[in-house]
C-alpha cells in the first residue's frame, strides 16, 4: 500500500472540480489494502472514493473536501481465462482493452467497449454498469458480469453472483452492485464472461440530407432482421468539427452520417440487409468487409470527440431515448442549442437510442464549464425524459445529475434506493453524494 | 375480482403439498384487484402466495395453511408491442408463447423459451428468472427485461427500469425484481425487448460413445468459434427412456446425444464448424437447414420429460456447473444413482453447463415423492457446489431448495437477502418460506 496526493488523484473527466482536498489518497496492491482502508475509514466515519483510471464522465470519482481516495487501479491481476467456460477471473484495475486482448489470444473478446476502453478499468465499468459501440448487440456491462467480490462498507469481502453462465439462487446482488457507483459496495474483483470472436465484420456508411431522414433509416434497420452488432450516429456540426479537424468533406453529403457494422458467420449478407435498409433515405451509401476500408468507414466516429475538443471544454451528455423518438429528440436538441445559443453536437449509439449531446462553451472566469452549458444540459434531461427516456445511458449519475436522477426514478423508487442503501452502507461513507 | 377455491390454485408442477387450505384465493383482473388484495393482507398480517400458471418446479407458488393465494393469470393482455423501439408491454398473466407468437407477427421475437414456454406466464417468468433451450446464445429472462410494474408489501405501485435499451439511472432494481420468486413485490407488469427474429436456423444432432465424448464436444463447440443459440445433452438413460416411449432407437447409438442449433445469416457455415467440433468425438453426426427435418432432430429433446414421466413420477432437479467440468458432473450423478439405488435421467442445456437430473422413484404410501429421490437430490446439491456450480440455474429456489441455497450464498450473503428483503416487505407478507 502506498500513499500520495496528486491532485489527479481527486478528479475525473468530467470537469467537476474537488470542494477541498483529500484526507489521504490510498493506492491499493490487495483486496486486503482495501479491507484496512474501508475498516479504517469506518472507524474514523469518513468517505471513500473509490476510483479507477478516472475516466469517469458524471463526477462519480471526485473527491471531495476531507475522504480517503482509494485508488484500485494497481489491482490489475488477469486471474485466470477459460476458453471453454467462456470466463474470465480479473481484479478490477485491470484495463478494458487488456482483458480484451488477452481473450482474443484465447479467440475470444470481451464484449462491452466503452469509449474509455483503452484507459477505463473493468472496476470503473462496473461501476457505471458501461456501454459501448457494440452495446446495439452485446448489452452492457452489467450483461458480461457473472460474479463479483465486494469489500462491503464495514471492510468484510463477500462474493456476490456465480462463475456459472446461469443460476437463478439468492437475489441477483452481483447485477445490483453493477451500476451503483461504488456506493454499495466496493468492487475488488469479478467474473466475467467472454464470448467467441465474431468471425468476420462488415462495415457499412451512409449519408443523410437530414436527420430526420437518418432516423427513418434506423428504423428500417429495426424491423429489417438484421441486428448489427454497432450502428452509430452523428450529426451535421460533428461532421463539420470532424472536417475541420481531419480535412475531410463528410459534411458536405449531408447533415447526418450513419455507420454500421454486422459480425458473425452472416456479416456480409446482414450487412447487405443492412444497406438495402440505409438506402431507403440515404443520399450515398458504402460498405465493406475489408478490415482497413472499415478502420476508414469508422473513423469519422472515433474522431468526432477529440475534433469537438478542439473547438472547446466540452460537457459530454449522455441520454438515451425510445429508438422510435430519435429524430424527435435530435432535432429539439438543435432547438436547444440554438434557443441557449449554445453549440451542441450530437453523435452517439442509434441502435440503443443512446445520444451523447456534447456542450461546448467557453469557459468561465475560472476556467470552468459556463452555467449556459449545465442550463442547455438541464433542458437535454427534461426532453429525455418527456420523450420516455432517461438521463444517462451509460456514463452514470455520478455527482452531476443527482437530482435529475431523483427526478427520473420518482419518489418511491427514490425511498426503495435509500433503503437499500443503508442495508448495504449503513453510515453512508462509500462515495456519498454520487448516484442518487 | 372474482374469488374460489380450486385445490389447484394452491400447487405447482414440484410435487409438494400445501401444508394445509389457503384462507382465499383472489383471481386478479386488474392492477388496483392487486393492489387492493396487498392492502388487504398487510392490514391482516395474512402471507400473499402470488401465482401465474403454477407451472413452477420448485414449490415457489404452493400456497400454505391460511394464506391468500393471488392469481394473475387474468392480467393477460399484450398492451404494446413497437417493432422500431424493439419492445413489448404486457401484464404479468400474458402466457410467454402468446408473446412470442404475437412478436412473430411483426418479424420479432421473444428469447426467453423455457419448456414451460406454451403455459407459464411471462409473470412466472420474471419470478424466477426462467431460462430455455435459447439461453446459450440469447440469454434469460432478466436479459430480456427491461422495466417491472410491481405492487410492493404496502399495496402501492411502483415502476422500476426504464423503457429504453440503455440506461444506468439508479440501481437495478428491476434486475433484483427478476428472480426474486415474489418475495419483494408483485410484478403485474413488465416492458420487455424483442429481437429479431433469426434469418435462418440450422441444425445438428450427434451421438456419442461416452458422455466423456460428448463433453469434449461441447468444450471443442466453445472454442470453435461457433455460438450456437441452442446446446442441448441427453445421457444414455434419457435416450433408453424416450426409445421406450417413441419406439426410436437413440440409445443403441451411445451413451450421449447432443443437439444444437445456429441462427441467423450465417446459420449454415456456422452450423458446419459446430459438425466438425462434433465430428472429433462423436460416432454420427447429422445436420440441416430444412424445418422438418429439424424438427425430426429436436424432437428427442422434446420427448426427453414425457418419456422420463412415464417411468414413474419426476422429481426434477436442475443445477449448472461451469462448462469444463460437465462430463464430471454427469459421472457423479450415475454414481449417486448407483449409491441410492435410484434412477436417474440427465438431460439439459449443455451450453449453459445448466444439467436437469431426473430422479424417478416409486411414490411412497402417500402417493408423495420417496425420501430417496429426496436424498439423491441433496447428493446432486452438494456435487454442484463442490464443482463451483449452483443449485438453480433457471427454476428457482422455491420451498424445495432454500437450506440449499443458503449454503450456497453463504451468510455474509444471506444477511444481505435478509436485511433487502425487510426493506421491500418489513411484515414478510410476501411468499413468505419460498427462495432463501
Amino acid at each position: 500500500m502506498s500513499l500520495d496526493t496528486p491532485a489527479a488523484r481527486t478528479i475525473d473527466r468530467s470537469g467537476l472540480r474537488p470542494d477541498g482536498p483529500p484526507r489521504e489518497i490510498v493506492v491499493a496492491r490487495t483486496v486486503a489494502d482495501v479491507q484496512t482502508t474501508v475498516r479504517h475509514a469506518a472507524e474514523l466515519g469518513v468517505p471513500v472514493v473509490t476510483r479507477g483510471a478516472g475516466s469517469g464522465l458524471a463526477g462519480g470519482a471526485v473527491a471531495g473536501d476531507g475522504v480517503i481516495v482509494l485508488d484500485l487501479s494497481g489491482l490489475n491481476r488477469i486471474l485466470a481465462i477459460d476458453p471453454v467456460d467462456g470466463t474470465a477471473r480479473v481484479e478490477a484495475g485491470v484495463v478494458t482493452a487488456d482483458l480484451d486482448r488477452a481473450a482474443g489470444e484465447q479467440g475470444l473478446f470481451y464484449a462491452p467497449d466503452p469509449g474509455s476502453v483503452g484507459i477505463s478499468t473493468i472496476g470503473g465499468n462496473i461501476a457505471t454498469n458501461a456501454g459501448g459501440l457494440r452495446g446495439a448487440k452485446y448489452g452492457v456491462t452489467r450483461d458480461a458480469v457473472l460474479s463479483v467480490d465486494v469489500v462491503l462498507a464495514d471492510g468484510s469481502l463477500v462474493h456476490l453472483g456465480r462463475p456459472t453462465i446461469k443460476g437463478v439462487t439468492g437475489y441477483d446482488f452481483a447485477g445490483l452492485v453493477v451500476g451503483s457507483e461504488g456506493t454499495l459496495g466496493i468492487v475488488v474483483g469479478a467474473t466475467v464472461r467472454l464470448l467467441p470472436k465474431p468471425a468476420r465484420v462488415a462495415t457499412a456508411s451512409a449519408s443523410f440530407a437530414t436527420l430526420e431522414d437518418a432516423a427513418s433509416a434506423v428504423a428500417a434497420i429495426a424491423v429489417s432482421g438484421a441486428r448489427p452488432a454497432v450502428l452509430e450516429i452523428l450529426d451535421g456540426a460533428t461532421l463539420a468539427a470532424i472536417d475541420a479537424a481531419e480535412g475531410t468533406r463528410l459534411r458536405e453529403h449531408g447533415e447526418a452520417l450513419l455507420i454500421a457494422q454486422t459480425d458473425g458467420f452472416g456479416a456480409e449478407e446482414e450487412i447487405s440487409v443492412v444497406v438495402e435498409a440505409l438506402s431507403s433515405t440515404a443520399t450515398g451509401v458504402e460498405w465493406t468487409s475489408d478490415e482497413a476500408e472499415a478502420d476508414r468507414l469508422l473513423a469519422a466516429r472515433r474522431q468526432a470527440l477529440p475534433a469537438i475538443e478542439r473547438v472547446g471544454r466540452p460537457l459530454i451528455e449522455d441520454i438515451a431515448v425510445p429508438r422510435s423518438r430519435l429524430a424527435e429528440a435530435i432535432g429539439r436538441i438543435r432547438e436547444i442549442a440554438a434557443a441557449r445559443d449554445v453549440p451542441i453536437f450530437v453523435f452517439g449509439h442509434a441502435g440503443d437510442g443512446n445520444l451523447h449531446p456534447i456542450i461546448v462553451a467557453d469557459a468561465d472566469a475560472d476556467g470552468d464549464i459556463p452555467e449556459v452549458a449545465h442550463h442547455a444540459a438541464d433542458d437535454i434531461f427534461a426532453l429525455a425524459l418527456e420523450l420516455g427516456g432517461t438521463v444517462t445511458a451509460e456514463h452514470g449519475v455520478g455527482r452531476l445529475k443527482r437530482e435529475w436522477a431523483r427526478r427520473e426514478l420518482g419518489e418511491a423508487a427514490v425511498a426503495l434506493h435509500e433503503q437499500v442503501k443503508a442495508v448495504f452502507d449503513p453510515r453512508g461513507i462509500l462515495n456519498p453524494g454520487s448516484a442518487f
